[in-house]
């Protein structure tokens, strides 16, 4: 054995060791999937939030009872370094709400406010209907279609795969209100931004804040806004909103993490997540307290692991998504460990299974991204060409700052049935696809937290044309 | 040509002409059931219903516009002797509901009253809650564990193509609120009687009326039945319920009939139809405005031959099913028809695909309905060997006095994810389906209406230990 290794050279004997390593995390990862297709955290951490807490609106009582939950949680399997990060983030608590069509008969019409919409006044305000099939047919419309009027958006959702009808019908959400109100509108309704048939409406969050001129917003259920398209063919339509809703500019919310410490790196820190707060209807099951599950259960399945891998694993439940304020607040709160955020990644599609793989650019010639590759073959996940264009809303600014990230890409198909509604509750969630995704990530994160691979060395050193990796 | 005349026997030559008569009808038949696959005015009349009136709960002003538009509708379609059948009929109408979880903590809960259920006082009760995982259970449960409570039961519902599941997990709606009284319940919440996993919550009559001692109830969304559930198993649970509803004793209601009069035997008939009310939740599209229509429309595809057939065909849109009373109407106005009612039928599954049809006993060997066997073979029906055992509650009085009954079963895997909700809307109806089904009625009425086909005779010459035909 002596003269053997005398023939060797440093460099070989570092190869060898470190083919013999790069062998020991292929098996561990292999080993890590396949034992997460078979646990039960994720789903016991989703059954639990959602069934203890409820949900978690920023500023609700239930905020608070989560962000206890989430200590607790974190300790309980096993994390270290528990931080509990506050930030201030104003609150929008919804009251009572209605609608009904007044002409030509009389019925309730199934409404959610739009997130943070501004009230009515407390008798309500009643007019004829505007309606357009489309959000482009309202910025097209002369201001005397719209002046006085209660406009109806009644544009559709495409189903997508990957999510990409919420964008291009989000847009009636997003600036309907403040469009609306520059036309002179009174109030506005637009289709729920979703792909089901119900009557479910949807909610999310519209422009507010101080200097946005808006009126008060709803959402319609589907089978309510097709109704009002059939009637507005034949006739005039009347219709009475109701929107009540307080503020608290003062408010908090909080983000909250939890790490797997490094054994060799442990200041080389991967940020994984998902966001603990929800809308106030249903229980934030989809959306996302599956998110916070899988990325937890992903950790802590790696920290279950004899011995942690090199660098540090950092869960981060992000404390205000729906409405905005997370991404801002982590990144203020680490902008001086940004060099050392080696990988960031959000899981906020949902539960269903993951089918893609995004990777920095550059990387994907990769020793360690060639066996996440391989690795992920078997959960019928592919690595798609392009880097991930949008990551996740909680890590965009880390992202902004030059943070390398992943996207681990969910089908989506079912998500915006749900998400944002009455609807977004546990018995949605599929335990196979579950798990499926812990065992994406887990595998995943594991090989990146093991390596040494440099995500920003190999993006600057990647040909700039280059469709990808 | 004479030589051959003077050959043949009187009976040779009746036999003969019912021989072309018999290929005409098939051939009629055939030509009916395929232009019904591609007529849309099954589809039109389901529009018109559910977007011009709306829902129609027996005793409202909608009821009453809808009793206008069958009449027009009928006229319209080219029906004849179009009758509107007047009779009592008190009347009930819900007011204001509301649920809350009180404790573990405050949450609203997606309900809706059950249909003719009493309210609760002005200021609503509120109680702990006493769960019970099937109706099983509560009727086993000692009075201790019940009085004074909100007793909430959460037994689900199972999918059946033939709607088995909801005759079984009704009976919590049915007879759970007298039965909780009688234990000394202060009110009742029962798991939506449905196969969705929607949080839209099912309505539906319950025991009612004079001597009937009650509690409020009302059905809850399957994910909150859920939650409850889990919620329960961690400790007690208290909930404030609200139901207001107020009654008219002295209210009434219309069965409502046109007629395709019979071109040689108008006295015989057949009486076909759905229900025109609805409850007043959603727009009663698949429960039962598609009943309404398929049936209309497959009678006037019939009316539009170049002759009508030997019998008479009336559609009846029933004015009362919900809550019952339609079918006692109808035999009291036409006791003295009945002898001449040779068949009756109801749509009221749905408007999804017929798969099966059962005829009466001693039938099947009839060459009319072996024709029928053969011309429903291309939609995909089958005939079930065994009769009819509940053809549709609107006739229920009818067939109790000896009419011949027949079902054309639609298939109900889908139906009890909608009916009786807010979700009981137009986009629910799939037009293919629809049309489908107007395809199987109005070739099987037509090859019976042209017939002498004489089922109760068939069925008295039956064996009585036959399996049916």
């Amino acid at each position: 054995m002596r003269l053997f290794r005398t023939l060797l050279t440093a460099a070989a004997v570092s190869a060898l060791m470190a083919g013999a390593s790069h062998a020991q995390d292929v098996k561990t990862a292999e080993a890590l999937r396949d034992k997460a297709l078979l646990d039960r955290t994720a789903w016991d951490v989703t059954e639990d939030l959602t069934t203890t807490i409820g949900p978690r609106l920023v500023g609700s009582p239930a905020m608070a009872r989560a962000k206890d939950w989430s200590v607790a949680k974190f300790k309980a399997l096993g994390f270290t370094n528990v931080k509990v990060e506050e930030f201030a983030k104003p609150s929008w608590t919804r009251g009572e709400e209605s609608a009904e069509l007044v002409a030509p008969y009389p019925i309730k019409l199934s409404i959610v406010g739009l997130g943070r919409t501004v009230p009515t006044p407390a008798g309500g305000i009643e007019a004829e209907v505007a309606l357009f099939k489309t959000y482009a047919e309202l910025i097209a419309a002369p201001e005397s279609a719209v002046k006085g009027k209660i406009v109806v958006i009644t544009q559709p959702m495409v189903r997508a795969q990957d999510g990409a009808g919420y964008g291009v019908a989000g847009i009636s959400r997003r600036t309907g209100p403040v469009e609306a109100a520059k036309r002179g509108a009174v109030g506005l309704l637009i289709r729920s931004i979703s792909t089901s048939d119900s009557t479910v409406p949807h909610t999310g969050v519209t422009a507010f804040g101080d200097g946005v001129v808006s009126i008060p917003s709803a959402a319609l259920g589907v089978p309510e806004a097709e109704q009002l398209e059939r009637l507005a063919a034949k006739g005039p339509l009347r219709i009475k909103l109701k929107l009540a809703s307080t503020v608290d500019p003062a408010d908090v919310a909080w983000n909250i993490s939890g790490e797997i410490k490094g054994s060799e790196k442990p200041d080389e820190v991967i940020v994984i997540g998902g966001h603990l707060d929800s809308w106030d209807v249903g229980t934030g099951a989809l959306d996302d307290a599956t998110g916070v599950a899988i990325t937890t259960a992903a950790a802590k399945l790696i920290g279950d692991l004899p011995k942690h891998p090199k660098r540090t694993i950092r869960v981060v439940m992000f404390g205000s998504e729906e409405s905005g304020g997370s991404s801002e607040a982590y990144l203020a709160a680490h902008k001086d460990e940004v060099p050392k955020i080696v990988l960031a990644g959000e899981s906020d599609s949902g539960a269903d299974h993951v089918y893609s793989l995004q990777i920095p650019k550059g990387s994907a010639g990769h020793p360690a991204m060639q066996t996440a590759a391989r690795v992920l073959t078997a959960l019928k996940i592919y690595v798609d060409r392009a880097p991930p264009a949008h990551a996740g809303a909680d890590i965009e600014g880390l992202e902004e700052s030059g943070v390398p990230v992943v996207a681990l890409n969910q089908d989506a198909s079912r998500y915006f049935d749900y998400h944002h509604t009455m609807d977004d509750t546990l018995n949605k969630v599929r335990p196979d696809e579950l798990a499926q995704n812990v065992a994406a990530w887990a595998s995943f994160i594991y090989l990146v937290a093991d390596s040494d691979i440099d995500f920003r060395a190999l993006s600057a050193a990647a040909p700039a044309a280059a469709s990808g990796h």
